[in-house]
């Protein structure tokens, strides 16, 4: 076995159409430099295969299957949502992951996630230096919800936007030609607790700031029962049908609704229990209650973030660029930092990947600003529109067999276990 | 204006991804035989276009309007669900229609539609015979649920098996990944109220017999909520996740679940009021609730149907066909008569388009045969997907401009009236 020091990554939180892409740039990155960089060590299920010692070794995957995964969506190697907890917390967490990587000789971490993922780079980094043990921990971002501050987008954020508008722009072609006797108000439930990027992103199906979606409804304006329903009354006059696209984190505060039906606008509160699909049916049986109007409502959920089939060929490259920056950032011993995406001034959008230290990073998100929002709260302005659209252009298709998206056939193999087994509770 | 008999086009029921490309099939054919056919009429929203006189000249469309309907999803001329009533019992409506054909000269009636559209072309054609009226009625084949008669499949199908066979095994990649720490079930949605063709398409998403989706629930299978129950938890033991595709007639008699809120196996019913988009949230909650899983659902609705962006190129080729071979046959003077599909038995599926008397087709709906259906009646079987697997083939990809399809631009303009207003109570 080689003994220069080996590179561990792993993916952690919700997936998207591009994480793959962006693991296929690290590996693909890490083997262009085999004089430096021992092996590439994939965390099995995110950051749980560091703690479990769960090690998959990517150097024994094919060029082939390493470049498949740039068209495969979800997450090869398993992502996590387990709760790391704090290095005050769980020290035992962190004294064990730093226990694997310093017998697998790895010395570079490169976490590919959210906000929260950025939060553990920061702890692990923390950790190694308080255990002296040299390590450069590198942040990959990637989130559907786009709302990580310092990076002019997410990875996955572009291809959900697509989807996005694209889905909003056909379904309302269905509507219109059905609605003189059938539906009438069309609802789509899309992504967002907290942030209405990806609701946003529906406004890119209008023509010149006019038709369908008549009226997005954002978690970052209260919902006004009243209002909301005047606008669809209006919508219907005008065109004869109406198309609103809600995000999950509809900002109702109503008794009537029942708690965790519907997300708070309350950001400080509990959300494991909340669901998606629950603000499109309510707005839907509204509808059909106070204004007697036909509805239907689609509630997207995983299909939206795992379309890989329409993905942005912006996010794909995108994607797969932050994981070459990363393995770049990482040779060129930079540490603590997170491989950002800074967007030009230029006519054509175009984007670097630069290093942000990851304390500017932790512990915030972005929400969509005021200035995206329509005065009268059930739109995007031109300004969000110039921000949002080069983030969809471009399509990057998948390679078919038999009608079906090809997907990358990984081998898989797990690393030796040195340490005891690690009993998680 | 050309003294040259005019040709009427109607879209019917509920929309397709292609059935646009059936209308540039006719219009595009039409222009082949300018000698023979005047001038190419659409009914505005469907027949109530020709009970209201509602007219749109098509032969004032562009040649590239026309051929960008070939990738333009919903109804380009507006559809309609109006009950039109038998001779018997609504005789004003046939009188009127024969009226507005005799008054702009049309004499042929190609209808685009399911099965009520295929028995209402032949009260047209009833109709007019019993007027004197010479009329050349084609019922031109469409319907996402696949469940006419007599013909291989129904133009629309493919490609919404497409989208369930992608979106299947795209989510499935997405809960895969996360199955440890987060969703372990995941449940969608899919139309087909009666027949389960839809559902049954997610089947071809599992590579070699195995893995998502994990259960298909069709409304042809009673539902055994225990048998169900175990069946998940069985795969969850086996993957780590389930993948379970319902369609949304679900064949449930349970008081609890409330009138109209899943479909009754009960076919006769009215089912007016029944609602897409109840099954999967049951199927979810019922699964929470019993075997403590953690459940994402989806309800794809209309996106479903309106999937243009990843239509079937075999069905879109069909759709186009039908549209050609109509008006071939209108003009070899064949009459009430479907452009049905017959596929052939070599190795390559093929298909041609012969002429079916619309006396075999009317009033009959095909459901999955028990042949299709797995014998636990979660799946389907080596027929079925030999069946389902050709009507995928094949990428069809709209063009796109800033990231989103582009989408024919009509003028629609109406032909000018020439008969008193019909008021339609």
């Amino acid at each position: 076995m080689s003994r220069l020091p080996n590179l561990f990554y792993a993916q952690s939180g919700g997936m998207t159409a591009v994480i793959n892409a962006t693991a296929a740039g690290v590996v693909q990155t890490a083997r262009l430099h085999r004089d430096r960089i021992g092996r590439v060590y994939a965390g099995e299920n995110g950051i749980m295969g560091a703690l479990q010692e769960n090690l998959l070794d990517l150097s024994r995957e094919s060029e082939a299957a390493i470049r498949d995964l740039r068209h495969t969506p979800g997450g090869a190697f398993g992502s996590s949502r387990f709760a790391l907890g704090t290095p005050a917390s769980h020290p035992h967490h962190y004294a064990r992951i730093i226990d694997v990587f310093r017998t697998h000789n790895i010395r570079w971490f490169l976490y590919n996630g959210g906000g929260g993922s950025a939060g553990t780079c920061l702890h692990v980094a923390n950790a190694a230096r308080a255990a002296g043990y040299p390590l450069s921990v590198i942040h990959l971002p990637k989130t559907v919800d786009n709302d990580m501050v310092h990076t002019d987008f997410s990875p996955g954020f572009g291809s959900v936007a697509k989807y996005t508008a694209i889905s909003t722009r056909e379904a309302a072609l269905d509507v219109v030609s059905m609605c003189r006797t059938s539906t009438q108000v069309f609802v789509m439930e899309v992504m967002g607790r907290h942030a209405g990027w990806i609701a946003a992103a529906s406004g890119l199906a209008q023509e010149g700031g006019a038709g369908a979606p008549h009226i997005i409804l954002f978690p970052e304006v209260a919902f006004d029962q009243e209002k909301f329903l005047a606008a669809v009354q209006k919508a219907v006059a005008a065109d004869g049908f109406c198309v609103v696209v809600t995000a999950e984190g509809l900002a109702v505060n109503n008794p009537d609704v029942g708690e965790h039906v519907l997300m708070p606008a309350d950001h400080g509160k509990d959300l494991l229990n909340v669901h998606t699909g629950k603000a499109a049916p309510y707005i839907a049986a509204l509808v059909e209650r106070r204004l007697k109007l036909r509805c239907h409502f689609a509630v997207s959920d995983y299909l939206q973030r795992s379309a890989r089939h329409i993905a942005s060929a912006v996010d794909v490259d995108a994607a797969w660029r932050v994981g070459e920056a990363a393995v770049t950032m990482a040779l060129a011993g930079e540490d603590r930092v997170m491989a950002s995406l800074l967007r030009n001034d230029g006519r054509k959008a175009q984007w670097k990947i630069v290093p942000v230290p990851l304390e500017k990073v932790v512990g915030k998100e972005v929400c969509l600003p005021r200035r995206f929002i329509r005065r009268d709260g059930f739109g995007i302005t031109e300004a969000c529109r110039e921000y949002l659209q080069p983030l969809i252009v471009g399509e990057d298709y998948p390679p078919y067999r038999n009608g079906l998206p090809c997907i990358a056939k990984l081998k898989c193999i797990r690393v030796g276990k040195k340490l005891p087994l690690l009993c998680l509770v």
